[in-house]
């Protein structure tokens, strides 16, 4: 369980194709992974969801900690059981989201104390009772609480999370005791090319099944991170699946996976269809504007997706966003999880196809991969 | 085209099963149709739809021609080709909208002027515009423009509005000139039994594929509209579908039946569903409840549709309403759907089964049809 199989490379770049087995099937990589942060892809129902092409789905540990509790998910059977989805599910651990969005009180080497913004109640997060969490909720991968620093932070700021991330990484694997759960450690340092390279050889030295590189989409400029990616993978090691958090821009993961990088997630395309966008050939289009009304196209012609193949068009989109319609929110969703998804498994095309290199690396909007894409 | 078959009768009572025959396929009687008033149900795809057991499915002819405007919906093939539903479609001439929610400006007897809610336009609607605008919709169905009265009115105004009923009728028949669209005449009368019967007759001598009884559901006591009801089945074409506008509950739907309705629309599925609530045996539940936290218990076992067949837990539903994600509404809306639409078709099988008046006449909590409901 758990292993990763690499089954294809590309000869001018580190990109690769590869199979991570999970006890609720395999991930093909590299491929997006849709986030589900509250138990549900926003809009979307699991029977949709499974058209999309996605395995691997996330969710969200700070989030379903606060609500609805993870024992009522493990009650349920855990999140696949909670919300009825069959295939690979991995949990964020919510590190993220306790320095970016809680009313933090206090951070030190034992943990973070910061209060609920929805009942404010003082929640207690500690490496240990992150993992217990991530055990209830009983995803195939959990991740390591780490600390992550914003952007921009003072190199003092970055060694004291780089070495809080590494002794908390320690203690999540001392308390993970969870055999069909994998447990992800995560990759921080800022944008110091010094601290980077630091803590990819600490989370390597854990030996653990998959590694994330974390702190990146934190505001940094594009090509910082882009940096970080080229100075961080072939620090990691070859045969474990590599995760870049929170990246899901054609380009972005184009460049990640010239890299090496395996997985990535991001809420980008629920959060665009809930306003009304659509990502379709490499641009945004806002479904609200008046070009749409009269133009009886389907949204993406050459999409496979629920909403494209279902032949609902762009007048229509038009009509349903203007009119504030759910379903315009769930067909825009769906189109644009299915675009992300279509995009990764057409790099792992390329990559067998030993056209990667060529097609993608570096993928511009008029790069020559309309043969996969 | 637009034929009725009956198929089998109660013999205790005017219940009956028929087959209406509709360019789009057939429709068994007696049923629900789900209302999708702006060309979608609300927040449900038509490949959930189907799985509804939906066959007919409205929409509205006031709401589409202030957005987008029929012309769009025309040049998209249609409503069908619009929404992507290839099942049956009727379209409610907007009459009921035009004098409940538009802003009036004046009324006679060549039509009504109001001024559009969404921009301020001035908007002429006559029987002949409502006519060309369904036409333009291409609904297998379309309804005749009408007047009706509010709950209480005057004898003198309810006089005023069926002798305008009836004058706008004929003027719609004469506009009307789609082959493969049927049009229905709509009987008014308010809560004045001689006004109902005379209105009854009027419509009836048209001899048009189908009639609707309009003009309840406006607020007058439950008992009035049964009385309605009877007042007026008996004088209506036995070989013609008749539809009951604007109700959706267990036990109006029961009795309308049994005096030989054969179609019903309601709104209450969706709108109950967007508001947490879920109609399960006969009751209304809502999913907010803290009773639902940790009852992991599909939220009605013995319903087919996707949302319990699919082994959504109460629990699961409480966790979306209390986080107010979209899927809470999708999921509640399909259930709810599915419950009024298994519920005719459990009176269809047992008015051929001949223990409809037994099980289901009158409708009560504990009426004894478990073997088929």
């Amino acid at each position: 369980m758990f292993g990763f199989e690499i089954s294809a490379h590309c000869a001018n770049t580190a990109a690769r194709c590869g199979c991570f087995h999970t006890p609720h099937g395999p991930v093909h990589t590299p491929r997006f992974m849709p986030v589900g942060t509250l138990a549900t892809v926003k809009g979307i129902s699991t029977d949709q969801l499974a058209r999309t092409g996605a395995q691997m789905v996330l969710s969200n540990t700070y989030h379903l900690h606060l609500q609805p509790g993870e024992e009522i998910v493990a009650a349920a059977g855990g999140l696949h059981g909670f919300m009825g989805w069959d295939g690979p599910m991995l949990t964020d651990s919510g590190g993220f989201q306790v320095f970016s969005l809680g009313d933090l009180n206090k951070i030190d080497d034992r943990g973070v104390v910061f209060r609920n913004p929805r009942d404010g109640r003082i929640i207690d997060m500690t490496p240990e009772h992150a993992t217990q969490i991530q055990m209830a909720l009983g995803a195939d991968v959990a991740m390591a609480f780490d600390q992550c620093p914003p952007y921009p932070a003072t190199e003092n700021d970055v060694i004291d999370a780089c070495r809080r991330t590494h002794a908390w990484l320690a203690r999540c694997v001392e308390a993970h005791s969870r055999d069909n759960q994998a447990l992800f450690g995560i990759v921080q340092g800022g944008c110091f090319p010094h601290l980077r390279r630091e803590s990819a050889r600490a989370v390597a030295d854990f030996d653990l099944p998959g590694i994330a590189v974390g702190g990146v989409s934190v505001g940094e400029p594009v090509e910082e991170m882009h940096r970080i990616v080229r100075d961080v993978t072939p620090l990691l090691p070859t045969h474990k699946p590599r995760y870049l958090m929170g990246i899901g821009t054609l380009r972005e993961m184009a460049v990640a996976v010239a890299n090496g990088i395996d997985l990535f997630d991001c809420v980008l395309p629920t959060r665009l269809g809930r306003h009304g966008t659509a990502l379709v050939g490499g641009e945004r289009w806002n479904l609200r504007n008046a070009r749409f009304r009269h133009d009886h196209t389907p949204l993406d012609p050459s999409c496979p997706c629920p909403t494209c193949s279902g032949g609902h068009t762009r007048a229509y989109l038009n009509h349903l966003i203007r009119s504030e319609e759910l379903l315009g929110l769930t067909l825009l969703s769906l189109h644009n999880i299915t675009h992300l998804l279509r995009f990764t498994t057409a790099m792992s095309q390329a990559i067998r196809d030993g056209c990667f290199s060529e097609d993608f690396a570096p993928w511009e909007p008029d790069s020559p991969a309309h043969h996969t894409w």
